[in-house]
């Protein structure tokens, strides 16, 4: 019996485990300060009334007989697709329900949608970026190439013709920087895989967050992307379902490599390896969707974009350089005097008692950079942020 | 771009497609007729109470900013691992929680577990066998061979020490012949696999069912289990989660392969490729494991079990030759007078108006053996046990 030896190549991922160390050592030796949050990558409101209302009367009609639910679709309840089908609609884009695909999550289907290509395409990964892209591919043995994220492009890589990739990774909102690509710029990006007959993975997890409403917030919105793009997105940051867990994933019918339909190699994929994602939890996801939901997540979304404006007015105050924070709850800055990324968080962290994430952790591109979240509660942002000025201007 | 060209290999199976549209028609040409469908292998009880006010309870706090969860560990959270140790406990098997993981259901462990895997493994599957054991090989490409359950076994293949197999796969009790392994022949496939270092993927899915106390619930009641088999199960059948999802997986830490432990190697898997199962699914699979939810799903069980018990003694009856339905929710028969499996399901419907699953649907060995469930309602099984005698008797 051998192991898959691709995963002995993985590196460990000490990126969170050092950040909580070095915080507790830090309130262990100061135990009078108040430590500041603005690292974390996950939500704090709760979740919305008309969820929870949704997800409490499903639990209860699973408990009686005449409405009790066994196996659903492998690829979600009609109504969940269909809601799904209605949300795009508004974005303009047209997507049948065979296209639409339920999920516990947009990290499951990303790692899992890999399953369907051959290992020996080159995948072309954004640097920084979220770190399970790379990860899952080495546990396949893909060969991985970078485009690079930097200052000079504001962390939006275009595509580069002598680059011969067969699988791109595009996050947008990006993870961490918070970048956007505009219209023409995904355009460039569809072109170049239209050329190279290659497949785009565009992660959208953050489109409920865009606010400008020239940026495009699903790839469909792009002439000749349902040809070659697949659109992975989630509950988790639009309604606050990261441990409520849905997300979809869409694969136009018009898609097709080696004359197959990748819908159709999915399909053999999901029904063969899941049962699909709890029917209480598909009741919730729908009542998102409603008009009710809508505006309910809504109020969210601007309220840790409101965070988002407290923390850029105090970057752009302070003269620091920043992407992220205006389409994004995430905000990418340029560590203040050339510091690398973990000197500047020691420096927070010592002098102004706040906890971010530093960027070496997504990438080498990542070094010198800082990222901030707007997910924390807004007195503690105020506060964070009036730190921050106190110490630095 | 290349797709995975295993997939191509894959046999569309038209099981329950062909059933289905067999019924239809038949419905369509006798309309007057009532038919019954003994074919399903899906629960039809609702959620017990323990788990609906559970799942009511999270769902709630899930709307309350100080009770909101957002991501938890990846492989399930402390208080639902606690449960099923202490359910193994009481099966007299030792477990710690990091030995525990918490998924959505055994199909997906099932599948993903091959991630950690070489493709160049040889896998040994029964034949016949729930179908995914192989389509998820063969879109691996892996080698597939298989063990012969049949008649003179009782459906239960024994090892053959010619055969040079690294990943095996044991469900018991089966789906679909409901064979159940005794301690002394389950000891016989542990030491196969610890002379050939090989990996026992044990599949105990309806181990719930099993009413005979001498019979092993885990394949870790059997000594050296803990250095070659990986445990698969689910609250699919054991408290009717086929719509709810939730499963666990059970890798002991003296699981290792070329020096690695498994249970590590897994839990990279988990983590960068999952997000784990819903906090609200959770806590409703956490009562089941309580006093009360164990007293409740007990009654369910007895239900499902009486049911095989009234269609058991009909075969017996019968002289019809079965396996299964003592410690199963499958019963397996031999179709009489030597009809092949889709004649006895046409003889059946046509005659009976009684819908079963042939055999055939499962693999080749399953071919002249048919499939009935215990799954039904009382009064339907009852009616359609005495048209069965009515018709052969």
């Amino acid at each position: 019996m051998k192991i898959n030896k691709n995963y002995l190549n993985l590196k460990d991922s000490y990126l969170f485990s050092l950040i909580g160390r070095k915080v507790r050592e830090y309130k262990e030796q100061n135990p009078d300060k108040e430590v500041i949050s603005l690292g974390i990558g996950d939500v704090t409101r709760p979740l919305v009334p008309a969820v929870v209302e949704a997800l409490s009367k499903a639990s209860f009609e699973m408990g009686n007989k005449e409405t009790f639910r066994g196996y659903g679709e492998e690829q979600g309840y009609g109504f969940l697709r269909q809601a799904i089908c209605g949300y795009y609609k508004k974005k303009g884009v047209d997507l049948t329900e065979q296209e639409v695909f339920i999920s516990d999550g947009a990290k499951s289907d990303l790692g899992n949608i890999l399953d369907i290509f051959e290992t020996d395409n080159t995948v072309l990964i954004p640097d920084p970026v979220y770190p399970v892209y790379v990860d899952t591919n080495i546990m396949d043995g893909r060969k991985i190439i970078f485009m690079n994220g930097n200052e000079e492009n504001n962390f939006l890589p275009m595509p580069d013709y002598k680059v011969e990739a067969d699988i791109i990774y595009i996050c947008s909102p990006n993870n961490p920087t918070g970048a956007v690509y505009g219209k023409e710029a995904l355009k460039e990006w569809v072109n170049y895989a239209l050329k190279r007959d290659a497949v785009i993975l565009f992660d959208s997890a953050y489109e409920s967050y865009i606010q400008d409403e020239k940026l495009p917030t699903s790839i469909y919105q792009i002439e000749g992307a349902k040809k070659c793009a697949i659109e992975f997105c989630s509950l988790s940051k639009t309604a606050g379902f990261t441990g409520t867990r849905c997300g979809y994933t869409v694969i136009p019918m018009e898609l097709i490599r080696d004359g197959v339909p990748l819908n159709k190699l999915w399909l053999r994929r999901q029904t063969t390896k899941f049962n699909g994602v709890p029917y209480i939890i598909q009741r919730g996801a729908e009542a998102v969707f409603s008009d009710t939901g809508l505006g309910q997540i809504k109020e969210n979304i601007a309220y840790y974009m409101e965070n988002a404006r407290i923390i850029t007015d105090t970057l752009k105050k302070l003269g620091i350089w920043f992407v992220g924070g205006e389409n994004s709850p995430y905000i990418w800055l340029k560590c203040p005097k050339n510091m690398l990324s973990w000197e500047f968080f020691d420096y927070l962290l010592t002098n102004a008692q706040v906890v971010g994430t530093p960027g070496a952790g997504f990438g080498n591109n990542g070094e010198g950079f800082f990222r901030l979240t707007a997910f924390g509660d807004r007195e503690k942002v105020i506060t964070a942020m009036e730190r921050i000025k106190n110490l630095m201007l």
